[in-house]
């Protein structure tokens, strides 16, 4: 009975989704004076029976289940997506061109929530952690992303229709097919098999493509749609490739992350930073990745903004001097003890707990995921909707010591916002080698200290004699050794025995006695040399920006069709409205005048002349989340020279001197004062029946 | 004589920038003990020295030539180079592997201008004007820039060197050539050839193939540095090339402008915005042109930030409603009139004179000129050297009805930054003919008027039985005639003749008697419909940054050792350092409190505890150009609790308590008072001789 209704709610929710467009549509037809009024009238008057169709198909299929169905998900989804689409928050890009996936435009107000939010982040982290903010370009030569690794390793697998040749990832293929397998309650598997099914699924991120193919033949695979074969799964390099310059013989990449570009600029920041550490630098600006099948409108798309802080620090002292200030917040953490346990669920934990114990590997890494936390609740993310998931040992690089993503609860699941990382040197070192360039930093001690030190002196006219031209390279090789290598080497070649030693290029060469000296020496050492681990905190801003949208979305109590962006006022991209009550000049004229106060106090703010009723308007404005709006009335211009002021979410209103409303905006904008306070302060106005 | 001299500061100014390159190593080395203090001191005195010794040479010059050499220039150029790139405002991209022309980083100080400058643009357009931001991806489909005629005409002439395959813009080779003829002392040309050589000089921006060609084999000109002969000129596309999707049949550009975006949402737009015109919408964001030689850093890269408005309007009516608030201003003009008289120079002038007398063509275009002369002004930019010069008639694009370029003179000459176009309909109509989307605007009038329309009536079942499939067609051309191409048609079939007609892909029908009707009948009409026409301020932000930083820089009266970068504080990276004067704990922790509160009210904010003399720290910091500097010394934390507050460019100091100074650092950012005011209310503080 449930999947019955199931269908019924999914055939509403289309008639819905329609019929608003007819009424879209009508609407600009009549503005030409292509429509009747009337007709307009109808077609509202069907949407809402419509709507209430739908409203009592969920409410009959809540009763039956006892839980929130996907269908209602898939409703939520959708009337969002309608609110975001319809005032243009963003937009699929092209559009009149027919679309590309996996690229959207953000018109004004997802434009203007988008630099508010990166504008929240640079406060919250460039200017109040002192960071080094840089901006390098997205057009970037092969050999960067050669050393990073992303040229050989920065792939999907992807599979094709053998008939059609459509091409489908890999993992996601199999994923669906899997997932409906465990589903299927007409077929259903015995629970040896489910639970092998189950531990498959687990770790499709991780297989390889001899086990990845083994996976889609065994479990025969086929392409959606046509249910033809597939080919087996073969790697695609994510990246866009181009060339630079007139000739067309140098290799370009649009970056895949921003990261790349901070740590090729690490020696020239080091010193910029007076050549001290720790120091974080941070780039906020866009990435590029030719996603395979891009889904899920701003989850997964083609170009996205990222912000992303590179932390560097001495890998043997990761403490914070400033822990001590998030060590008391209380995020949930999802460690990989809770993820293996029976329960599976996150829990609240102090972070200073978090480090003592051991679950957060160093006070830096918590640091960070109290700073990314605290940036979530200002922008308006539900904190009880948000945890921090470690990696499971296997999902992280082999280089990194630890891993926390941010991930925020939506109709979609649980979303990665941030990925938190101790990447080690890894970075640097990749780099350097590649580049020959040195990228470590030196740390003076306090004093100098005797030390004992091994030193290797080749001996170059040997060298010179057995190597020839390759004496450089030998040289090389030997003064590169490290202590225990060295000592290592001097053992073998005491007892009688030849040493190989190997260059950077992968050269080998066999050392033999009298061809280098190699002894222990006790030294002044005035300070140590080495390469800086990295703390990296990575945010896709798109991703946050659509996992708020979600949790700020809410209707009126009472009135389903009434959708509020509830948006923290920090982040709206209107902060105020101002509605003359009625269309006379007097009010008019008061109303462009505030408008313009507004303007003048760095605020944004739309005027709304249209002699609508006063509940409209609201309607028009909570769908665009504006927190603030003015009313000018008859009192305003003849009375007492107040308007009146009312707070979005609790609807209640006060009436505020004209001429202090603009600084009221401002404060309650900039935190510097709350509506409680402002509610104390200022008188209170009933709002009449027709205005909500 | 004065050649001689030149190339003696050429020689003077290298040797200057090599010294200063040691200086900065051996500092490094010492700091890891590598390096003896002796060792950098006598470094720093040799510097000092071959500065005088460069200084006394340009005075030299200046005296015997009686005007600024182009070496001095070179001179400045170099050393506010070296501050940029010492200070790390901007760096060349990929510096560890080698770089690559034509890419820039943008390091600490330079992102947060770059930042503050695209925030005051977008508070000045967007939010002073209402406009409607989008943000679109760089990564567009070949179809849009197809319809925009980018992947057809966007192309430079290049030439190769035919030994060595190097690649030369044509029209620079061209240019330096003809320009080293006129200046050719040695081998004079005749004045009949000097005029010749300047006319082809003022015309090689619209040579075309085969006139290029003509030119570069007249003149014989050779590939630069190895003198062999070059190929003939072909046209090279700027934009870069990539593929969408893994398929790899999807070719795909990164954008070389960001105007494209707002074009396509055109319709989108107009909806958002109630269906009603004018309205301006803007973009900010990277475009990419892949130079064929990049050259003077900033000024021609090949990742660029724009910032762009496109602001529609009826083509019948270009009035702007705040015309007026900008009818005063007199930017300098350089109208087409005075291009092409004798002096050659351009004159201030109203705007509102401008528009009456015809000069500029409209109220709209010249608003915006006048608004983008108020945004030069208010980022530093020096109004006496920055002028609106028109374009000629044969610089203009054919569509174009009027063009004026924002340009500012700087060491390299005057530099266009910002382009302001009046394009007609163009863009609009060449998208909808490639889209067949309608993007036209309705205009309703204020009341239904009766007019003569002309009426084209197909005859549906002659069509079909001529024509056949092609009857749709036919039938769509024939109702996408114009009244008077159709009264022509009605003509000719009325004078028994055959008429023709085309459809938008090019296919042409016979069209004979019978088979149309075509009549004139008076009807009510409540609008017209009509293509909008589109102004265009295109802003490119590096080269303003750029020309931004030649205009601020200076030294100190009487040591040309100290640079002062004299930003506005609105623009300034770090709007104020905080200096505890001597190294003591109470002073150390009143100065971080200060820091704290600077933080609290969004103040970037250095704190400077390294215990160098106040001077030295002055110095640091003007380069860097911070506004405002606070002192803390004894009296702040044992006698009244005031600090000491200073300003960069006047060099005055004031005394101020400790708890407003935040308060009053944030009003001088935000333009809210003077230094002259907080001069007068706050007792002056005379600076000791060694702080200065």
């Amino acid at each position: 009975m449930t999947t019955e209704l199931e269908q019924q709610i999914a055939a509403a929710q289309e008639a819905v989704t329609k019929q608003g467009d007819t009424v879209r549509s009508l609407k600009a037809s009549a503005k030409e004076g292509k429509a009747e009024k009337s007709e307009v009238d109808a077609a509202i008057q069907k949407l809402a029976e419509l709507k209430l169709t739908l409203e009592s198909k969920q409410k009959e299929f809540e009763k039956a289940t006892g839980k929130v169905s996907s269908q209602s998900k898939e409703a939520l989804r959708a009337a969002l997506a309608g609110v975001l689409e319809r005032r243009m928050f963003y937009i699929p890009s092209f559009k009149i061109y027919g679309s590309v996936a996996g690229f959207y435009d953000y018109g004004p107000p997802g434009c203007a929530i988008k630099q508010n939010m990166t504008q929240v982040w640079r406060t919250h982290f460039v200017l109040e952690e002192n960071m080094l903010e840089v901006e390098c370009p997205a057009v970037t030569p092969e050999v960067v992303l050669k050393a990073s690794g992303h040229v050989d390793r920065f792939t999907d697998f992807m599979v094709t229709d053998v008939v059609t040749g459509e091409c489908f990832r890999a993992d996601h293929l199999l994923e669906g097919h899997l997932e409906a397998l465990l589903e299927d309650k007409k077929n259903p598997v015995s629970p040896e098999k489910a639970k092998e099914i189950r531990d498959l699924l687990a770790g499709v991120g991780e297989l390889k493509a001899d086990t990845m193919e083994a996976a889609l033949t065994e479990y025969d695979v086929r392409a959606p749609g046509t249910g033809n074969g597939i080919s087996p799964p073969f790697a695609f390099n994510l990246m866009f490739k181009t060339s630079i310059g007139p000739k067309g013989d140098m290799v370009g990449y649009l970056r895949p992350e921003t990261a790349q570009g901070i740590f090729v600029n690490f020696r020239d920041l080091l010193y910029y930073n007076g050549g001290k550490l720790p120091f974080a630098a941070a780039q906020i600006g866009n990435s590029y990745r030719n996603e395979i099948s891009p889904r899920a409108g701003l989850l997964r798309v083609r170009e996205f903004t990222q912000a992303e802080i590179e932390h560097f620090v001495n890998g043997d002292d990761k403490r914070h001097p400033k822990f001590s200030l998030v060590a008391d917040l209380r995020p949930l953490l999802y460690s990989r003890e809770l993820q293996m346990g029976e329960e599976k669920k996150a829990q609240p934990m102090s972070l200073g707990e978090a480090v003592s114990r051991g679950i957060i590997a160093n006070e830096t890494l918590a640091y960070f995921i109290g700073r990314t936390w605290l940036f979530f609740c200002k922008i308006g993310v539900n904190p009880a909707r948000m945890r921090f998931r470690q990696h499971l040992q296997h999902e992280m690089a082999h280089y990194a010591t630890d891993c926390w993503d941010g991930e925020v609860e939506t109709t979609y699941g649980w979303v990665e916002c941030v990925g938190l990382a101790d990447r080690s040197a890894y970075d640097l070192k990749a780099h350097s080698a590649m580049s020959k360039i040195d990228l470590t930093a030196f740390e003076k001690f306090p004093e100098p200290r005797m030390e004992e030190v091994v030193k290797v002196v080749p001996n170059n006219k040997e060298l010179g004699a057995v190597f020839k031209k390759d004496q450089k390279a030998v040289k090389e090789a030997l003064e590169a050794l490290d202590s225990s290598a060295a000592m290592d080497v001097k053992a073998k070649l005491e007892a009688g025995q030849t040493a190989t030693v190997s260059n950077c290029d992968g050269q080998t060469f066999e050392i033999k006695a009298g061809m280098v000296e190699i002894k222990k020496v006790t030294e002044k050492v005035t300070g140590k040399t080495y390469t800086p681990s990295v703390i990296e905190p990575s945010f896709g801003i798109g991703r946050i920006m659509y996992c708020m949208f979600e949790h700020c979305y809410y209707t009126r109590e009472g009135d389903e069709t009434r959708a509020v962006m509830g948006f923290k006022p920090v982040v709206a991209p209107t902060k105020a409205t101002v509605f003359p009550l009625v269309q006379k000049p007097a009010l008019n004229d008061l109303a462009a005048k505030l408008s313009r106060e507004l303007t003048a106090a760095g605020l944004s703010n739309l005027i709304d002349t249209t002699g609508n009723t006063i509940g409209k308007r609201y309607a028009r404005t909570d769908e665009i989340g504006v927190p603030f709006a003015v009313t000018v009335d008859f009192q305003s211009v003849e009375g007492d020279g107040s308007v009146t002021l009312r707070e979005r979410d609790s609807m209640t209103q006060v009436r505020v001197p004209a001429s202090e409303v603009a600084g009221v905006v401002r404060d309650l904008v900039d935190d510097r004062t709350t509506w409680e306070a402002v509610s104390s302060k200022y008188p209170a106005q009933k709002a009449s029946a027709d205005e909500e």
